[in-house]
């Protein structure tokens, strides 16, 4: 049993220095989510594999663990992505006529890591605003995102918008299966402009070139005037290139230090997305700190068709970017009977102090807390003095 | 699809009335934990199955759901108790000489549900002290859970000691497969005579008649003096009662308010304690809503034995017994384009408040939080007014 604390790969523990932060982050995050008026809400780990994998697609099916309940003797998985399974908490457990805001935050696990040096078990965090269909809702999802990432310290950053319905728009009157669709989203989203031609191979000549075009569609506000000029103008591209506007104009304007940009063909992920889709990016991070957009189609599986826009990201990606160290002062104090050391103690505890106590035997060993100061007998009374 | 929004048995989602308390409750236990000095860290969901079992007996092997790594081959399993991970994390990933605090909170998964009411899916969190053999350790961990149950409102608090060693020394010079050892240990636990008697019939009588004693020693302080007269005069014995003595009368100098007392034959659970058990019920508590004890020897499995002392409990649980509701009184706030509105709704949040914004064509829907308070425009100026 030598082996018996080596984990699987792509699994690793989380050590108090990277803990305290995840956990100063989570609650920095949860907080500036309820200061929105977002609901918390912990959707279980476990569930029938046909509910979470309703209206998600092949690759969240891929990277579920699928296991054999004991009680029922059905297949069930144990949670990817959180998105569907609070779809399915607004759909059915609330059922509210109007809107209705949520958040969670919790463990998924992934069969597979999504890069070389990824976890197999992210801590999702994640916003969504159920029941409005207008832009105020993208907005507000954006703003939460942005503020989140701000009150954790995070500077510089980038959004990048595009659609769900730039594609659809493009595609309109072709018709590929749902794995063909997901494979050329995947290639778009890499630019693979190789991998985008051979899998528009068998489509008209016009939508294989609007396709290669959106691959060259990213920067700044130009991008607009150029996906206007060279898309073709479905209605379902009029109006996703309509409201990219409008949301970059009011991003811009709520958060001037936040550079907005567009990346038409970014368009990765689970098939649920519906229409504006964005992508956070910290100064130098190449992958998205954070990815949401609209799906207003997950809760049809669940019987409930409910408009939907939401944002999720990864604590333990997003940690790696922020500059506060969590660690807090601390008050070392001696282990005895006297009943006034041990009310000093428990009264500095109840006004918020770390108080570590030094057992019997360990007066002189290394203490992991800043034990900046220390409790002392002085004249009979136990006093707090720096070290 | 019309059921796909039901769940497994014994699974459940958390809705926001319930989840906001949990929160809080999460939150007060870590600050009480980080106020004794306890070091948060976040062992994974999943392991390799033999390190998940290393030293913890075969009822937490049935347990546990068992899953197959695309990865490596090698089976996995998903974590259905957390204490042998932090033990490990203790014993490899620190490597500390000295004392180490730890402490954690993440969920668990069981393949079956403990009773008939429980979850599969508890959220367990926990306390662990290693590094110290002597009582200071017990009663510190004992104290860190009073104070962590009594910060959560609770009242009416009873802790029950026990200890490993008194079966340990009574079934002494005796052997029993693990099976049967285990299977003794419930049937203690549950006080079923019958079963006791049939499990101990191969067993000496006196040692027979010592474990029917065992059942009956359950009270206030009189049960030491009767556990002195009734059971073997082995060192075991002697040393856990010794044990029991000094720490009742500690606890009882720290917590008047906590009524202590002794069940000497509730020892269920898994194989890895070593002395001192306690288990902490609130008024009206049918089931323990923290159970705790030493184990010294878990970190042998993992090639570094180590003392240890700790408690683990289920927030889901222990959240039925709190009388906060969480719910936050908020601003109500119009949508709307004019900076002043916007920036207003900023400077709020900022300083903590929750501010929920009504989109436009919501305006007459029920909010779900508690709006006292509305953000009015008075002589062009952006004003909170009672409602």
């Amino acid at each position: 049993m030598s082996s018996a604390w080596l984990l699987p790969e792509h699994i690793a523990d989380v050590l108090p220095h990277e803990a305290r932060r995840i956990e100063e982050l989570r609650r920095i995050m949860l907080d500036a989510a309820r200061g929105y008026g977002y609901e918390l809400v912990v959707p279980p780990l476990l569930e029938h594999l046909e509910s979470l994998l309703s209206g998600t697609g092949r690759e969240l099916d891929l990277k579920t663990f699928k296991l054999v309940d004991q009680l029922s003797g059905r297949t069930l998985g144990v949670r990817a992505d959180t998105t569907a399974q609070v779809a399915r908490i607004d759909a059915h457990l609330l059922n509210r006529q109007g809107l209705t805001r949520l958040c969670y935050c919790g463990p998924v696990l992934h069969t597979l890591p999504s890069g070389l040096h990824g976890t197999r078990e992210p801590l999702q965090l994640g916003a969504e605003l159920y029941g409005h269909a207008g832009l105020e809702a993208d907005l507000e999802v954006q703003e939460l995102l942005v503020d989140c990432l701000s009150r954790a310290g995070l500077k510089g950053l980038v959004i990048d918008l595009a659609d769900a319905r730039l594609l659809r728009g493009v595609l309109a009157g072709t018709s590929l299966t749902p794995d063909a669709h997901e494979a050329l989203q995947q290639a778009l989203a890499d630019k693979d402009r190789a991998a985008v031609e051979t899998l528009s191979a068998a489509l008209p000549a016009a939508t294989a070139r609007a396709l290669l075009l959106l691959c060259d569609l990213y920067g700044g506000a130009e991008v607009l005037e150029r996906a206007r000029a060279a898309l073709p103008a479905h209605p379902l591209v009029t109006a996703a290139l309509d409201d990219l506007q409008w949301l970059s104009l009011h991003i811009a304007q709520a958060y001037p230090e936040v550079r907005v940009g567009f990346d038409l063909a970014d368009l990765p992920g689970y098939a649920y997305y519906s229409g504006v889709r964005f992508a956070v990016y910290g100064p130098g991070s190449i992958d998205a700190l954070a990815r949401g957009g609209r799906y207003d189609d997950v809760g049809a599986a669940f019987g409930r068709r409910r408009e939907a826009v939401g944002f999720s990201l990864d604590l333990k990606a997003v940690v790696e970017h922020v500059t506060f160290d969590g660690r807090r002062s601390a008050i070392s104090a001696p282990w005895g009977e006297d009943p006034g050391l041990r009310s000093a103690v428990r009264r500095l505890r109840e006004q918020g102090e770390s108080v570590v106590c030094v057992l019997p035997g360990h007066e002189h060993e290394f203490q992991e807390f800043d034990c900046d100061r220390e409790l002392v007998a002085v004249q009979g009374q136990w006093v707090v003095q720096s070290r």
